[in-house]
């Protein structure tokens, strides 16, 4: 059996690079349009390098300090204190350094082919629907495969040689280091880049969205890759690694019926492998000519997945044999069943609080007849509401995932609900390449019903975005929760003191109250950044055209580079605090306080954190519906004040869902990684 | 020493009622002014009646069902089941209605006085500041010496009579369930009456605020008193009661050194006694005529009763000689003096965050100039961030009185916050009044030194309730750890079976989160019945001012009875859902998954309830201020673009202040007492 599930785990990634690979060159073959859409295309390709670049040049120095102090505290640490573990020394760190490289290779190669894809997909959009649709979603795909397989790869290699999942750890730190920066200095960079467009651009000087003239659209354009393409990628490669970490961790402290404890450990990674090929398949089905049937075009692919990952579970448990002691003889098979249950069903919730067609975003749009503060208390009433039916599924999946395979079984849903992210972030990113296309098909003035294709395809883009940003906070919310019953048990595998987390001990209760105040001033502070990166953004974009002559006419050309600089810069800057935050609370914690304490400290963040990441990420869906909604006609359209009043609420919901509420997933995983990742150093001060 | 303890115990609360009984009469001799305030005063003092009386009825509906259940369920139980317990049958039941009524009566008697004290501040505020500054503390000192008395007297006497804290958990059940009544319908109440007055009144019709046109200007006037009278005082009420009896029953299961288990268990209430004293002394020292000290004169007094208070403690803690076993010798006093500072800085914290002379509320005036939206996401960060230091405040108590005395010493901490309440909640008190006696004194057409000097009441008044509602939230923080604490100590003092509240075990986990749950569910109930009960408010205000001839030019006589009588309606309709979700959420969540997972969730209610509580509080005040601050005249001041979008966060901010914010306070404590209370119940199930 377990030459079955190597051979399995050994194809599987390779299967999904070289798919990868086909899918890129297929893209690539399709024509990239006129000179005009080229030189556009070009620009927003440079924006996306340009930035990537500066970002990979701090984070490399960034990978060093932290890969040294590493090195230094914790593999040097491990030879010295826990001399029991496997993997001592170097271990981690060149554990972290490959997760480092890895995310930041997925999300550099995914932004690539998404800036590469929109223009494509534009083109595409002239003759018909289904071209464009295909390169859009074929383009996601590049990102999705890319993520599983570079995850996949790197976690068994890693497994494989160290034979231990303690120095593995460091490539799920890793991974979480590179989601630091993607998600919150893509937050940050695509939300100035917006406000600067749209304030100046559209506001001040009268001229419609992603028009050329606009110093800032470029940077537009390119946030939306930054944002949601790599930052999502990171987000969820996170995810992905963290889950299969945890559950191999777990796996060794968990007792199971028979001599399956290596097959229990290796399961995560071979149902990770099903995964990968039940998402290559998966994308066979995603196809339409049909406009009205998008939406379900892109659902029906990931439904296909999730069916043979369950008939491939199906086999898996029944071929292993992985029963925990105690529980059910399927019982794995039923958290793999929970988990990959529930990212379908937070994501319908989510789409339910947020959609233009359901009744909240609606009642929202209502409210905006009487101005705007009743459509901000409308839209926090829904955030707040909003939470409790995601979190009461994610309680749901807690208790069948415990009750069926203990701790072991909650890891092992998180895999289940993870493992065909090969579609899922494809159907996810495949959202913002259309969005691109729509950007560059008017810029370039194409006809017009070329634009109104690519809408369609943003439209249904929407969709699946509300999906899948659901999708990412349950599935963050799982991994942590993973993550931290991996935390707890690698102490007690370790020998070293521990009393449990009994929030009765006032170490506990102090760290809860400790982890809830770090995810507030998290929140606070990445809203805050959003504010003065945003400034300076429009303040470049205000000069550009009071300086530059002849912009507004045409005669002039606008400086695009400056303002992907400004955002840029601004990105980088802005995250230090909170990603400094967010590194250094645990470690303080935990070497002031002790282990207890900096339990339940990533307990109260990964409650208080959640909360505030579903009220964010819904309450800003919904007032971006609620415009959408009134935009298309209801209340009486644009231009009444119902839609000025509907459009702020939009704009405070933008840093809300798409910098802030994002945020909080990497913040919570981050801070259960670094805590397990530290655990040698902290054991030297408790 | 024992019975030096019970004279003390036994004065004090009647020296309170006396004080009390002094100071109505005192205030009631001033004279009432024109007749024309006369007729305004009657109509605020009959809304006031009729808003009691009809929230008293369905009141005693509501205690008359839940006494019933309690004696049932309860009182039976603990006679079947818990055999060793004493004051078994009928214990419970008989201190629930104490507690209730107790309260009730102190919340009658204290809008009764406020709203005869307003009108005679009018009237004084003709001759000079210093009268009026009397009339209207004094009124509030009435309010705060009934709570203390009231409350100390109930709970001294109960114990007494039972000498074990058991069945005294009703009475604080009690106090919490008239604290719902009050909060949560008097938020919704004030709110309705507020957005109704202003929206019709000032904005559709163009009057000015309190004119006496206006159908909503008494149920507005009426609304201050329910909210920050009747509701403050519940809330505190609330909080006494139930640090004293946390503190009590935490007694009863700590060891002591030496033989002083009893004074350890009286010693509480001493404190509480000793408070009163130090209480009436300070108010002699509140009293200026300089106007520029009016703050410092209310906070005179209240730190001269401080110090009176850590004198008499110090007395207290070395004559009893209590000491927990293990522990410093003077641990109990370092605890009193921890909780007494801790009252302290939150509230000087919560003024700092939302003070119109501080740089947060006015960084939000500057972010006004670029509209709606960024003032509101600027409030929303000053909100989120101000969360931390607080909470910092809150762990240091908990770190400093576990420290020095055990779970007791939260409690006794909590009891030394709370001492001096009679006179703080008397400078909290004062703040209606003034504001009341401005609204008199608008309506009456009095001259505008007058008014000016009501104004300058009504600011000092501001700063006060700032640090009134810091303080309200502070104690509520501490008294739900004390009563949290108590809960585990009973269970296992009682011999249930319980397994402490390890946050690894699934049950706990699933607690934490489903109490995140409620809090959320809760603000986004009390946000949502704001939004309709003034719905109905507005539609009521806009009938009078069609169908009643000759309003506008005065002939006609609006019915303002009409509009007490549709907010107090509404208020009462729309708390039975929160109410419910709070009294039912941990009997059923008890039931169902056991004692662990309601711990689980009463901890995860604790920590997320307190970060929105704070958040809801300062942004809301901030937001407040940063309109006041422009209308003073900054950035253009009234009239400009940048005051309307000051305004729009003030409307957002109002229900975020008076009515989800502090209702969080009740949510906290009541999900605490109830779950001691029906401990018997649950017992059955699990």
């Amino acid at each position: 059996m377990e030459s079955t599930l190597q051979t399995i785990i050994f194809i599987a990634p390779i299967c999904a690079v070289l798919f990868a690979i086909y899918l890129t060159k297929s893209i690539l073959k399709h024509s990239e349009g006129s000179d005009k859409m080229k030189e556009i295309a070009g620009a927003i390709q440079q924006g996306a390098k340009a930035f990537l670049h500066t970002e990979y040049m701090m984070l490399s120095v960034f990978a060093l300090v932290v890969g040294a102090a590493i090195f230094v505290f914790i593999d040097g640490s491990q030879l010295l204190f826990v001399k029991t573990e496997t993997g001592g020394s170097g271990g981690t760190a060149l554990s972290f350094f490959l997760g480092a490289f890895t995310s930041a290779l997925a999300g550099y190669i995914g932004m690539w082919i998404a800036t590469r894809s929109a223009v494509r997909t534009t083109e595409a959009a002239k003759e018909n629907l289904s071209p464009a649709l295909r390169i859009a979603f074929q383009s996601g795909t590049v990102l999705g495969l890319l993520v599983v397989g570079l995850g996949l790869a790197g976690v068994s290699i890693l497994y494989y040689f160290f034979e231990s999942p303690t120095p593995i750890f460091g490539f799920s730190f890793g991974a979480s280091a590179i989601a630091l920066f993607a998600r919150v200095g893509g937050g940050i960079f695509t939300k100035a880049a917006d406000v600067g467009a749209d304030l100046v651009g559209k506001v001040e000087q009268g001229i419609p969205e992603d028009d050329p003239r606009n110093p800032a659209v470029i940077a537009d354009n390119v946030g939306d890759n930054v944002g949601d393409v790599a930052g999502m990628g990171a987000d969820l490669y996170e995810s992905y690694v963290g889950s299969i970490i945890a559950a191999i961790a777990l796996a060794a402290t968990t007792t199971f019926v028979g001599e399956t404890a290596v097959l229990a450990a290796m399961l995560p990674i071979a149902i990770a492998a099903i995964g990968i090929i039940a998402s290559i398949i998966g994308t066979f089905f995603v196809n339409t000519n049909d406009e009205t049937k998008l939406n379900w075009a892109l659902l029906k692919g990931l439904l296909i997945s999730t069916v043979l990952l369950i008939l491939g579970s199906v086999w898996l448990v029944h071929a292993t044999g992985v029963q925990v002691e105690g529980k059910h003889q399927y019982g794995v098979l039923i958290a793999i069943v929970a988990g990959s249950s529930l990212g379908v069903i937070i994501g319908l919730i989510t789409e339910w609080y947020t959609s233009d067609h359901k009744r909240h975003a609606r009642w929202i749009a209502e409210q905006s007849k009487t101005g705007p503060a009743t459509n901000i208390i409308a839209g926090i009433s829904v955030g707040l509401e909003s939470t409790a039916l995601p979190l009461l599924c994610v309680v749901a999946a807690i208790f069948i995932t415990h009750e069926f395979a203990g701790l072991y079984g909650i890891a092992i849903g998180a895999v289940g609900m993870l493992a065909t992210l090969g579609i899922s972030l494809g159907v996810d990113a495949y959202g913002p390449v259309a969005d691109n296309a729509g950007g560059i098909a008017e810029m370039s003035e194409c006809p017009p019903e070329v634009r109104e294709r690519t809408d369609k395809l943003d439209a249904a883009g929407n969709t699946t975005a509300a999906i899948g940003k659901g999708f990412a906070i349950g599935s963050a919310a799982l991994t942590s929760l993973a993550l931290f019953a991996t935390y707890a048990q690698t102490l007690q595998a370790r020998g070293i003191p521990f009393d449990g987390l009994d929030i009765l001990e006032v170490n506990v209760m102090i760290g809860l109250f400790l982890g809830g105040i770090v995810t507030y001033m998290f929140g606070a502070m990445t809203m805050k950044a959003v504010g003065r990166s945003a400034n300076h953004m429009v303040n470049e974009v205000r000069r550009q055209f009071k300086e530059i002559p002849g912009l507004m006419d045409g005669t002039g050309k606008p400086d695009y580079a400056q303002c992907v600089t400004i955002a840029t810069k601004g990105a980088l800057r802005e995250m230090i605090f909170p990603g400094l935050l967010a590194v250094a609370a645990p470690i303080t914690v935990g070497c002031l306080l002790g282990f207890e304490a900096l339990g339940g400290m990533l307990a109260g963040a990964l409650l208080s954190g959640v909360l505030l990441a579903i009220f964010m990420a819904n309450a800003g869906g919904a007032w971006d519906n609620a415009k959408k909604y009134i935009e298309g006609g209801a209340h009486g359209g644009k231009g009444t004040e119902t839609h000025k009043a509907a459009v702020v609420g939009d704009t405070v919901g933008d840093p809300f869902k798409d910098t802030s509420g994002p945020s909080m997933n990497i913040l919570l995983k981050l801070m259960c990684t670094v805590s397990l990742v530290f655990i040698p150093l902290i054991a030297q001060f408790v």
